[in-house]
């Protein structure tokens, strides 16, 4: 890989251009932030558990039917994936209320939302990726009705997927965050899946298995990110 | 009226019980505010030209088969209106880009609209009227997906009524925020529709001729509120 073809250096992704035409690779790095950026670290070996667990849940939506950009890994960070036009859009799934929500609306922390909830943020750092609605999103030319109404359908599709996978194993899934891209008139599944972009609890202990460990300083990140990966990707999976 | 009988104090208007059941008592103020209260004045005359031009639009809309809280006015800042169950949505109408759309999301100051596009905010003054969307609106049990689409028709609806208006007299009805109330399970037009709750710029001048008169300090308020009242409200209306 050469590192002088990098495209795109997101928060805690970078995303390189391939000698393959219409693939790029991306290197999940140990940059970890919160609060809009107002909270960094860097956690040796976090990279490697999202690259690792969100190449497993990308390969089993391909299985259950679910587009998605995800090729091969490459290392045990990187990933090659389809070169997509991006949407973008932060289209967050909701099955019980925690975090923002909780902060911005009168819902109880915890609180089940039957059926989920998903809420659309328009991503633009500058701007601070405020929420966005349906008028806004067709006025901005960024989806028409029809493609809001495929990517909800995928949204909850996945979200069905990982819930039932997450609570095989004695963990809630909470919420989510996703995000799309466009091949041609295609709409598939982009970006990554992984502790960094959800809220995970322990059924048991209520404990958070995800970002909000770094967040709100509740133990070791690293430890927690790890022991979702093992209860999750199976032993010999991409190896 | 008792002034005893206060059952609700606004920003600009007060909410009085009636001795007549299922009625209330709504008091045009004087009191004028902007940026979610940062500014506040008190410009006397304001409340009885809003009075007016609500209570003619409310006229006019019922009479197009709009349902509308409107009774009948008392005097020139006061009206008789239905008791309503009141829904805590702004729900705002754009058919240009300007405020704070602009400043959330990359529309040029005075983009077209087409069609026009909706955003409703959740009423919470500790939260700041947070935007809010159908999912949301639905899981904090406000209102069904089937009355969501009732008040999008109305507020369309009410739009190209009140757009028709204003455009006949050489005004360009930029947007405007309304409210809903239920009685039963129907749902009406309340709150008010006035300059205090819309954009109305001239289109010869591209002068306004609203609220934002006052938030950037554009003229003489009265002036502008008063030159409205007079193109819309016929002579001889409700005296």
């Amino acid at each position: 890989m050469n590192r002088s073809q990098l495209l795109y250096a997101g928060k805690a992704k970078s995303v390189y251009r391939s000698e393959v035409p219409e693939e790029l690779i991306v290197s999940f790095r140990d940059d970890i932030t919160a609060f809009d950026g107002g909270k960094k670290d860097i956690i040796v070996g976090k990279g490697a558990f999202n690259a690792r667990i969100s190449a497993f849940f990308f390969s089993y939506l391909e299985e259950h039917g679910i587009p998605t950009h995800f090729i091969r890994m490459t290392d045990e960070r990187t990933m090659v994936v389809r070169e997509l036009t991006m949407i973008p859009l932060e289209v967050i799934v909701r099955n019980r209320a925690a975090g923002s929500i909780v902060r911005r609306y009168p819902f109880q922390e915890g609180q089940v939302f039957s059926p989920p909830v998903i809420v659309m943020d328009y991503k633009d750092d500058t701007r601070h990726d405020p929420m966005i609605n349906e008028d806004l999103i067709c006025a901005l030319g960024l989806l028409t009705r029809e493609e809001i109404q495929t990517i909800r359908k995928l949204a909850l599709t996945i979200n069905r997927h990982l819930t039932d996978l997450f609570s095989n194993k004695g963990l809630d899934l909470i919420d989510f965050k996703i995000e799309f891209g466009r091949s041609g008139d295609k709409i598939l599944l982009a970006d990554e899946i992984s502790m960094d972009s959800m809220r995970l609890w322990d059924r048991e202990t209520g404990a958070s298995l995800d970002k909000d460990v770094y967040r709100f300083d509740k133990g070791d990140v690293l430890s927690a990110y790890a022991q979702v990966v093992k209860m999750m990707v199976p032993e010999g999976y991409g190896v």
